[in-house]
């Protein structure tokens, strides 16, 4: 049953929209990802069908245990393959015979343990079938807008970050920090040996993918190299995408030439390539989270002046230097404006400049100070700095985006409980909080980049 | 009275060992300071004595309320001062007239808003009776060894790092780090405007307090910076200085010149002077905590010699790729050595390797892992990455620092409620955990750097 043209029949989609899932392997034992796979699939509130395969069990969790695949009453969409390597081929061979078109490998064993036959042995299915196949030896997928969390840990906490990783332990970082901060994520994919399903294969997806703004994902070496930079290049002009790519120095090449056999190639070639075809390159794990939080929700800067506000003056500073250490350009204010601040409530402490230190202040201070300066069109972006628990914070940056758009970013910080509440909130109304000046400063940075980008491509 | 060369009349322990505390501003209205310290205070446990001063309130959080400190029936160790401007210093002096040593002035309204008038006057009783005074425009002082904050937040959790800044967020920030990780602090102290207690009094003071094993300072600029590198230099001998100095770009500079009219100096010529004075300059926030948590801990780190074990092989790659940016070596590992790792419970999907990457582990698999590992003496350090929920970290972890000491750092990322549970248990342990393997290298690197900068000077 060879199938290759057809776009329906050879699409990824089934993996993310499955209504109907097995998850062969499911186990018993709470301590196996073959159990915790199922339990997390049924807590996450997944509305499809769900059928765990095993020969020595009969109940599991509340659902009926199947011996075989092929003793499973109706149609599967998708497999989730929980079982030891040498027993996978003849399981998707069955489910390839109950018409299933979609895959998930967990199990490892394969090609990064010396078993690259038994990896041939998938190849042949996948060219002989059409099935797709995510993995084999990965963390599996976890797709929000489907309540559908076939992979671990449980992330419930719906919102506009992809990940797409060769690491289950990255995705599962970003996915854990999102959930902490209350940014919430739309998917995590975790690639695996990449055997069929690649990062271009998802790039592709997720640039369909509504509940996807952006996207962040973790490569050792591309599949396919010069596809990813095609795709990329399509998929950014919309989406941004940021890029951690480890394998950088000798000794993590030869690491990664282990993990998921990805050959590294020219550090300095890739660099340049990122450069032109759009992908914002980052150096590390937090700057990826940073980098993709920002570009997702930042789409309204379109320039490198900024203004800043806070009630912290130290952290003021820290996000000056930080600004013009990246060519963002802190200018200090009109006379004119300095003196409608001070007619305002404002302490006669503050230090009327840029940035606007306001000193211990309530949440009003920032918005009388805001809507002045907001009416003078003067920056281009805006750092709001909340030093201290302040209450009322996400009122106040709501009302500034309403007025000039998607490019206020915040720092809160030094602020306990109201902070993390005030975080929660202002996440759900799209607007980035970063822990820290300098991180707020990036994830702007990183969102200029994107607009640059964009309009050169506009250009050409 | 005039009091000048005793070391006792001008010690600033007083500061930080009160037994008795007046509280002069405390306040009915729990959004003001004067409350909140109050509050703290009490909440946080202090055994002394407290004496809150309002000439409007007769009770406050069951507390009889003064009239006037001089109305006050016992000695004052320690006054703190949360009033206007204007009225500080006449409260001052009746503090002296009560034989009051040691002030706290949290009030702003001083130098820093062109009030310089006001600020003589401070100086002038500081010089005229010896009084030590922390401020003003400060955030106060938060001693766990005493149960005393004096400050806000209210901190808890005790460890062993003390901070001293010059913004009072900043010292906040890092505490609230601190509580949420279980790491916990000695101290915070918020300068100010440092009109008498400066960063080198606060910095001999820690050299001595048995609580404190690392320091973290935030500075804009050193009130005296030839003391100030003196006194640092001696301390770092025995307590590692982690610093992070703002005002290093031009807009940065005119910001720290406002905030706390500090001058900034030659950014050039002052980081070569912490190079040879034995403090760790750092430059962005994360990093000041993660070099103090570091070196507080990490003492045991004399070599550059790297093992990395990991149940995720994407972040053992990525910790490799930022120990060989940093001139920390990642070498094989012996043939015999693999050779005997190949005889133990781990998978044989492993990679027998440095990164050791045990795939999907339980905490038995590191324990026999580093067993091995530990009695070969090939490695200088370790950094131990659990990248999933993997219960019983905390003892792998102690056993191993048992055997080889405090040479030990943990990266735990994607792990949830366990990772959670874990870290608070191993910083309890004296183990630093960190949330990246980038961050963990990064510690590890300062505490090398450290270890080098005291061999250097036991050569000289």
């Amino acid at each position: 049953m060879m199938s290759t043209s057809s776009n329906d029949s050879n699409s990824i989609e089934k993996l993310f929209t499955a209504r109907s899932i097995a998850i062969v392997g499911a186990s018993t034992n709470p301590e196996k990802l073959g159990y915790q796979i199922l339990s997390n699939l049924l807590r996450g509130g997944y509305t499809g069908s769900v059928f765990p395969v095993n020969p020595r069990a009969e109940e599991l969790l509340g659902k009926k245990v199947y011996a075989s695949i092929l003793d499973i009453p109706e149609n599967i969409d998708l497999v989730v393959m929980v079982i030891p390597a040498d027993f996978v081929p003849q399981g998707l061979r069955e489910a390839v015979e109950k018409r299933c078109r979609s895959a998930i490998i967990i199990s490892g064993g394969f090609r990064e343990a010396g078993r690259a036959d038994l990896e041939s042995d998938l190849l042949d299915i996948v060219s002989s079938t059409g099935l797709r196949i995510v993995g084999p030896n990965c963390q599996g997928i976890n797709f929000l807008a489907n309540q559908q969390c076939t992979s671990w840990p449980l992330v419930k906490a719906s919102g506009p970050l992809a990940v797409i990783s060769q690491s289950g332990t990255v995705a599962a970082t970003l996915a854990g920090w999102a959930v902490d901060e209350g940014f919430g994520i739309s998917a995590t994919v975790s690639l695996g040996n990449q055997i069929d399903v690649c990062e271009s294969d998802l790039l592709e997806f997720f640039h369909k993918d509504e509940s996807t703004k952006s996207i962040a994902m973790y490569l050792e070496g591309a599949r396919d190299g010069r596809r990813f930079l095609r795709v990329a290049e399509a998929v950014s002009s919309q989406k941004p995408i940021a890029l951690l790519k480890s394998g950088m120095t000798p000794g993590g090449q030869r690491a990664a030439a282990s993990h998921t056999r990805s050959l590294a190639g020219s550090d300095r070639i890739f660099d340049a390539a990122c450069r032109q075809f759009g992908i914002r390159r980052v150096y590390n794990l937090e700057s990826l989270y940073d980098a993709a939080k920002g570009m997702g929700t930042l789409t309204g800067i379109k320039g490198n002046r900024i203004f800043i506000i806070t009630s912290s003056g130290g952290s003021g500073i820290i996000a000056v230097d930080e600004a013009e250490r990246n060519g963002i350009e802190v200018l200090p204010l009109p006379p004119d404006v300095v003196g409608m601040l001070k007619q305002t409530h404002i302490s006669p402490n503050a230090t009327f400049s840029n940035p606007l230190d306001l000193t211990v202040a309530p949440s009003s201070h920032y918005s009388e100070a805001l809507d002045i300066i907001s009416s003078e069109e003067i920056v281009d972006m805006y750092l709001v700095i909340f030093g201290d628990p302040i209450p009322g914070a996400t009122e106040v940056v709501s009302q500034l985006v309403q007025k000039v758009g998607k490019c206020v970013a915040v720092a809160y910080l030094g602020g306990g409980e109201v902070e993390k509440e005030e975080r929660t909130k202002m996440h759900h109304s799209g607007i980035p909080v970063f822990p820290t000046p300098e991180r707020a400063i990036q994830g702007m940075k990183s969102a200029l980049w994107m607009h640059e980008v964009q309009m050169r491509k506009l250009d050409t």
